[in-house]
């Protein structure tokens, strides 16, 4: 043995602060699907599992307001589920348009690339939104195969109208691939009523799952596009042809899909399910306003006009001469609250504050509130 | 809304059986590690799991044996620690050797062909493996930048030599793809010792950590290859060029880190570090002849000869006129054990039986056979 077994004294038992997780994401996980994580595993091809499932594509198209059949969650985090939307549609040499309005519609656009994406973008400034006036123009002067656009941008704190947008891509025999990472389960997404053909997120959001199994769906233009593929999809592991067999009735062994993670989703797509999806955007708009007006109390400004503001993720003006890092870093060591620092362009110039899942509630806001109080004065 | 709140009594709490996981993954997972998965969440970017970043990458290094500072768990299944190793070493047009002997050959060569490597393949049956001499041959005959092989194959129960491989590739120049999902913290998988290039793992079996984090290491060769690719690698969320920054000291933001899943593959990795490597190796080795000597006493043989058989996972051949897969029902239903059948060319004619991390505990061993002995007479 060349390496000797370690000195456990450096690696002592786990023991995390008991955060209070107000940031991007992840955020705070429900005692209950804690505790579905602890649940000791069966196999990937028991039946017991098979039948969780079932039930778990079946509570997902409910999330997603869809009857699309291929709905299931891809085994990673979200941005795993990005590149699954990304490296399905986008054939080598396929005219791809991308909106960019912040950091993540800059990575579609990164990505579109590597799986050799034509890719043209359009974009505005983060914190605002595209009208489909605009989409509509570039799709004149280009079409595009693919078109790609977020809508709850992490990065800004904006939320995209998509309904028209899908219509003007649809109109011109594109199809469209949405980003719902930060919104899903936080603020309406109706993927069939909008008429979205690819929709993806992240469990750690609004779902309030631990992350690691980030749901997909793709409806009948996404599927024909899909099927009619010359090539194969470069990502094997994210490869939808292989993945439906896993999902669908073949059960046929892809990979072993991560148990755990997936007794946590189930969990939490119960809970989601259980509230029901109007309380649950209510209740995130309701605890966004309570912040957004006990910030205003505090003299701090949004980043984002009221009609276009994400309730699910807030960002907030950092005042002049004031050290946001030091704020951030203060919040985190004397309230153990969490709120993120500004993302590319907006690096220096916002906080980011999530309200998401199971961290959206009032207690929350009130404390979040009160400590920037004590250190902003 | 156009899909109603669902009908809570198709979805009741999450109430999974009590099984014996003697298949080929995943493997029983030992409760400290369920209890860790169950913590609460800190962010990503948390100080507190940076830290646990790191000793986790120091414990993996002393599981692999390895100094490599390219040393981290990549966010997926064991398959997306395998397509991670082969999307960062093949760029298109590469010269590719894959050694087939199993299921998990074929997958690699799979990959390698998507990833535009110009792929060769050398075969022996399935259950044998591959001598030096015959890998130095098909190098002299065409020599590869990429030489591709499965230490472990969980699909026949072979156990690869690796050394004198490694040795033969690098004197022609190549870098050399070591799979141990099926054997690291099981088997002596020596990564600096056997001067492997590139090593990758899953979580779920030897480690007995629920899947979702599966280790990965790059040695200077490796590491140096990557450096000097012409084109950026074509999946960006297996890309170790992003990874590194994520995981190096620059914390760059990359994706969100499944937390919880890593919150246990610390205290997995803590558990191979407190037992110690060479004594885990010996309990392997001594449950594997208990099952081996046992299956004996019951007339039945198996499918790899002994030199080469791995302690992890056994393959049964299947006595004729046996409905193999009516015994593997009873012993699910009956018994709680599972166990798999053969996989590909080995389908109907062995059945998998896994005796890994947690799982391989002389009790099981027991247990299996006696149920085995009741189903059979």
């Amino acid at each position: 043995m060349v390496f000797p077994q370690p000195d456990m004294t450096a690696f002592p038992e786990l023991a995390m602060p008991p955060r209070v997780l107000l940031g991007p994401g992840p955020s705070m996980v429900d005692p209950r699907v804690l505790r579905a994580m602890a649940t000791p595993l069966v196999g990937h091809l028991d039946p017991a599992f098979i039948q969780l499932m079932d039930r778990t594509k079946e509570l997902l198209r409910y999330t997603f307001q869809t009857a699309n059949d291929l709905t299931l969650p891809i085994s990673g985090t979200g941005t795993a589920a990005m590149e699954a939307a990304v490296a399905n549609m986008v054939e080598p040499g396929d005219s791809v348009l991308v909106c960019i309005n912040g950091y993540f519609g800059m990575r579609l656009a990164e990505m579109a690339q590597r799986y050799g994406g034509d890719v043209e973008t359009i974009r505005v400034p983060w914190g605002d939104v595209f009208d489909a006036a605009a989409v509509k123009a570039a799709l004149d002067q280009r079409p595009a195969q693919v078109v790609m656009i977020v809508h709850g941008e992490t990065s800004s704190g904006a939320a995209q109208p998509i309904a028209e947008i899908a219509q003007v891509v649809h109109e011109q025999g594109g199809v469209l691939i949405v980003d719902t990472v930060a919104s899903l389960a936080g603020v309406p997404v109706l993927v069939d009523a909008w008429d979205i053909d690819v929709c993806y997120s992240g469990a750690q959001k609004c779902l309030s799952c631990p992350p690691g199994a980030s749901p997909i769906t793709l409806g009948a233009r996404a599927v024909e596009k899909l099927e009619k593929r010359a090539t194969p999809v470069a990502n094997w592991y994210l490869d939808l042809t292989l993945l439906r067999t896993y999902w669908g009735t073949a059960r046929a062994y892809h990979h072993t899909a991560p148990i755990s993670t997936n007794y946590a989703f189930y969990e939490a797509l119960r809970l989601v399910a259980e509230e029901g999806l109007e309380a649950r955007w209510a209740r995130h708009r309701r605890t966004a306003e309570s912040l957004w007006s006990g910030l205003a109390d505090l003299d701090l400004t949004l980043h984002v006009a009221p009609d276009y503001r994400l309730a699910s993720l807030t960002t907030v003006r950092i005042p002049a001469g004031l050290d946001e890092a030091a704020i951030r870093t203060r919040l985190l060591a004397d309230y153990n609250v969490e709120i993120a620092g500004g993302l590319g362009e907006l690096k220096g110039q916002v906080w980011r504050v999530g309200l998401m899942g199971y961290s959206a509630r009032q207690e929350n806001v009130t404390l979040l509130l009160g400590a920037l109080r004590n250190l902003i004065r």
